[in-house]
């Protein structure tokens, strides 16, 4: 295999900060992982990247100038074009931070810097379930909702850097209280809490799986547990599902209306119920959406699993030019 | 002034066709308005197109192979790329016509065909509200609620020609009954049957001129007659324009949330009552949507007014690349 075009992609997520060497052909070589805490702030984080860019290098006999780049993707909002990132959500410390210098400036090789729920959704577009869209709509479920956008092959940014939410998309009208602190979001009705408090009144309806799970879990419900009782037949349980896939469905409606996409690749741990919900989101779609918009539209599940952060990330560097 | 890049615009309406030659820089030349009964039927529109592009170039002395081309913005669904018609909305007769090829055999120019609100919109961008902006979402506020979006300076269609359609946002899951088929969308909210079943209730508690004057107008209510009534400060009246206001506000902050545009621009029938929605409109987006998304964008009033659809059939002529 030549290693010409390889690419470092690094995740750097709210647990955990991977990376990963990445071929043009989108297969991770080597990876690594380590712990977010330890490199929170941008001067520990330029560390971390440059150490850990320095030890993938090295296991593959590589120098890093022999790299087409690396691309980081972070949980924020980022002027894409200048690589600053101008705010991280949950991550104290990050203002205007001129990451994209600051990293070339340590290792001496390309860097691109991007949101990551857009690095996810142009690395499904590039190398998984996304292959041959050109409108796609990417979403991360999971505790909240993530979204990216990727229009005419490239990633959609928006005026100034923040597009893509689909987790805020409105579905009622003055309804649940967000995280984001409106009210009526899609995230509020099928984000990780919502998931719980449909289960919790799920459990009382609960003749099947899901009480003894819950039992057994001594009361620690998890989506994870939801899935499994709805596995063994529960039925309050695949409801829970089909309702989340419901609002997902009513929620995405807005966005095919609005944007026509050919394709909808949807990913995140949530996603891991995809058997559960994807019937009933594909119904709600369907019915709430106009036919001229969604009727061509093709509903899929995320393929990258856990290396679409690192994969995404290194696909920024063969997407942007500068 | 030079007439070289002169171009015919025509907007096909559900009452009017209206046609004009206008100038690189915007201005409506001359202009013609033909009933649309008249001209329903494709082979009609094609020969009432010829003679209305003949009847503008004669009246300037000009030959119609002296223009820059003839743009026509129509209500339905457009193959953009191939200039063919699939359907029209509310006009029977329409199905998969290749209405580009059929008017450049009638006229021997070039022939651009979209849909009208992506004409409008990129007129606005062009020459009205919209100039200067990158990423734009036009609104159309009539009987229904239409949209068009300019992104990173052109028309975008989606992956079928149908993108846009900010009337279909849903604001309620499972709400009012829309003309769709669906429910909770935006139009079954701000529409114009929306704003008079409002109307309707708040004539119940109104102290003021709305009971006067809708007694005068024999109970026929408009919302013309309501902004009449809000300009006269009756209090009922003035909220009535408040919730259409807000209830945009809630429907736009989805578009906001996903695309983070720039700028709106709000133009249609009852963007006349601007001054009396527009202060609730901008309240409840900047509450609704996230601060990164709505910090900078600007939400203005269309300015091309009545000429909004020529004008910006003309510049599909200057935008497209064949």
């Amino acid at each position: 295999m030549s290693r010409r075009g390889w690419a470092i992609g690094v995740d750097f997520g709210g647990t955990n900060i991977k990376a990963g060497l990445v071929s043009r052909g989108g297969e991770v070589i080597v990876s690594r992982v380590l712990s977010s805490n330890a490199y929170g702030s941008p001067s520990r984080f330029v560390e971390g990247v440059r150490d850990i860019a320095a030890s993938l290098a090295r296991e593959t006999s590589l120098r890093i100038s022999q790299l087409d780049g690396v691309g980081v993707g972070v949980p924020g909002l980022i002027d894409a074009q200048r690589g600053t990132v101008r705010m991280l959500v949950n991550v104290p410390g990050w203002r205007d931070v001129p990451l994209q210098r600051r990293l070339e400036r340590a290792m001496g090789v390309r860097c691109i810097v991007d949101n990551d729920a857009n690095a996810v959704t142009l690395g499904e577009c590039r190398f998984g379930a996304g292959r041959g869209s050109r409108q796609l709509i990417g979403v991360t479920l999971g505790t909240g909702v993530g979204g990216g956008l990727v229009l005419s092959g490239t990633v959609y940014r928006g005026a100034f850097g923040s597009a893509g939410e689909l987790g805020h998309t409105v579905i009622v009208d003055g309804g649940e209280r967000c995280r984001c602190g409106s009210r009526g979001c899609l995230e509020a009705y099928v984000g990780t809490a919502a998931i719980l408090r449909l289960t919790r009144a799920a459990l009382r309806r609960s003749r099947g799986a899901l009480r003894p799970l819950a039992a057994q879990a001594h009361g620690r419900l998890t989506p994870a547990l939801v899935s499994e009782a709805a596995r063994r037949g529960d039925a309050a349980a695949k409801r829970v599902w089909q309702e989340v896939g419901r609002r997902l469905g009513i929620g995405l409606s807005s966005a095919v209306n609005l944007l026509n996409p050919d394709r909808i690749v949807i990913g995140g741990g949530i996603a891991n119920a995809w058997a559960f919900f994807a019937p009933a989101l594909r119904r709600a779609l369907a019915r709430q959406a106009l036919p001229a918009a969604v009727q061509r539209v093709r509903v899929v599940r995320a393929r990258l699993g856990n290396h679409a952060g690192v994969v995404g990330a290194a696909v920024l560097v063969w997407s942007e030019r500068r």
